[in-house]
């Protein structure tokens, strides 16, 4: 997930330091804009400011992660978490178990810390019945994992016709529940996923994604789990906090470009075939894990 | 891309603090292996020592980045590396160009640095023609990106039938040339992907692969292109060396599981269907940028 809106399109053109259009190639592209050109064009309706009350901070010494929770899906974990968050349960813990290309994952390494208003034994909400109350954007793109697969406010999903049901993916910066072998185990540990790993859709609780901040936690120490206090416990989260706790001033003001816009599916078509000079093959897919989602700050006027 | 075999089915060992399996799914998983117990056993003839002389190492402060070379395709671009890295092009350079979820480019930013048996400007080796000299594993899954993908010599590839081409895939740690617009303007910078990048297919050289260090790459400092010798020139490249160069005692002596093997294919197959308690879903796919080859320490007896 890319940290500023403009740099998927700008990142290619970096890659070029000489700029030579041929005349007759220039010719065929005339007039199909690149994805920094859609986005540039785009209206303030076309992005969605993320909702300080559904935003999670994680402060870590490097810098601020902010994951955005889902709007839709697994509400009882986004819930749990704002609980926890709110008790400040994982203020000073860690991320103690960090697998490159793999999963960051955080929490109380020893489960000797203790709660008071969240659940202990969190039911699954792996996938849910797709239903009238879920609205999603189809993305038309083949996916080896899910028969179909979409939106829900900019946050991918998969979805099955016939079991009738919905749910986010493990596509990099994933933010999911673990858990132990028992559909319900989780309570209180999360983990975020540095690499898509899609074969664990469906087997635990997705419900919500790295928006800003990813490259902190890929910059993170390696670490396996602690077998006791004197091991390395990995890197500590200084406060998870939910954005609307935060003093207005200390908040990261993030819009999310919508799903359901026009212009979202015209930057996802500009990516599908990118019309830069720079192409010479153009695959007409796109892989929703490999859909930088453009986020931008909003500006304070 | 894991560091050590045994990983891939222990890390969801260790996502289980307790191991429940109920008798009616002790039964059903029966005589299944998981992608662990296939690993430990299977023979030595199942793994391929990486060749010294096909082996790059990336010296790094925080430690060695590992590429394997492709044996068969792109083997222009494989002597050029080598070329360059005997002259010791790459030396004190640095990765000035890191970009989170996308990649990390190293090489001369200011582009002065000279050489003198490489080659000024390579002919393009996106792609190539498919041949009898090209020994390629087929995988089926599904792939939405190349019409049929597989493995040479264990590191992945697309095939595309109709244009009788074959390549390597953008696959996280893919090793490959940068280039300006123009197809034969590759000479000396290259990048390695933090994320897969598979839009990038066909229209960049790809000729190696990352198997060990990618965590170093993953957590180097992000670095813009320096406009100026003033600005932050990105993490110095120490040293970056043929391994058939290195002293015997100072190499490391890696094996990759030989993709042409029944190992390699059953594998596969665990890790398409996991077998494990931990699952209860089951996606019957594998896409090939998510599968973590195995690459094991050759002990030393």
């Amino acid at each position: 997930m890319m940290k500023n809106t403009i740099a998927p399109s700008f990142i290619l053109l970096a890659l070029s330091t000489i700029i030579c259009v041929s005349p007759a190639l220039a010719d065929a592209l005339e007039g199909v804009r690149s994805p920094g050109e859609i986005l540039e064009a785009s209206s303030p309706s076309d992005w969605r400011q993320l909702d300080p009350e559904n935003t999670l901070y994680i402060d870590l010494e490097r810098g601020r992660v902010v994951v955005a929770f889902s709007t839709q899906l697994a509400q009882r974990h986004v819930t749990q978490v704002k609980v926890l968050a709110r008790e400040g349960y994982y203020d000073g813990l860690s991320f103690y178990r960090v697998i490159d290309g793999f999963v960051a994952q955080g929490g109380d390494a020893f489960g000797t810390r203790t709660f008071k208003e969240a659940q202990k034994n969190m039911p699954p909400e792996f996938e849910e019945p797709l239903s009238d109350r879920i609205s999603v954007t189809l993305q038309g793109d083949l996916d080896g994992y899910a028969p179909k697969i979409g939106w829900i406010d900019s946050l991918p999903v998969g979805i099955d016709d016939k079991a009738n049901t919905v749910w986010h993916l493990h596509c990099t910066g994933a933010f999911a529940f673990g858990r132990n072998n028992e559909k319900d185990s989780a309570s209180t540990e999360f983990y975020i996923a540095l690499q898509p790993q899609r074969y664990l859709d469906r087997n635990l609780t997705v419900f919500g994604r790295v928006v800003e901040g990813m490259e902190y936690l890929q910059m993170m120490r390696r670490a396996s789990p602690p077998e006791s206090e004197d091991d390395d416990l990995g890197e500590t989260i200084l406060s998870m906090r939910v954005a609307a706790d935060v003093p207005e001033e200390e908040r990261v003001n993030l819009e999310i470009l919508d799903s359901s816009t026009e212009t979202f599916a015209a930057y996802l078509e500009a990516r599908r075939n990118r019309p830069g000079a720079f192409f010479y093959y153009r695959p007409d897919h796109v892989d929703i894990c490999q859909f930088p989602v453009p986020v931008r700050t909003v500006s304070q006027e």
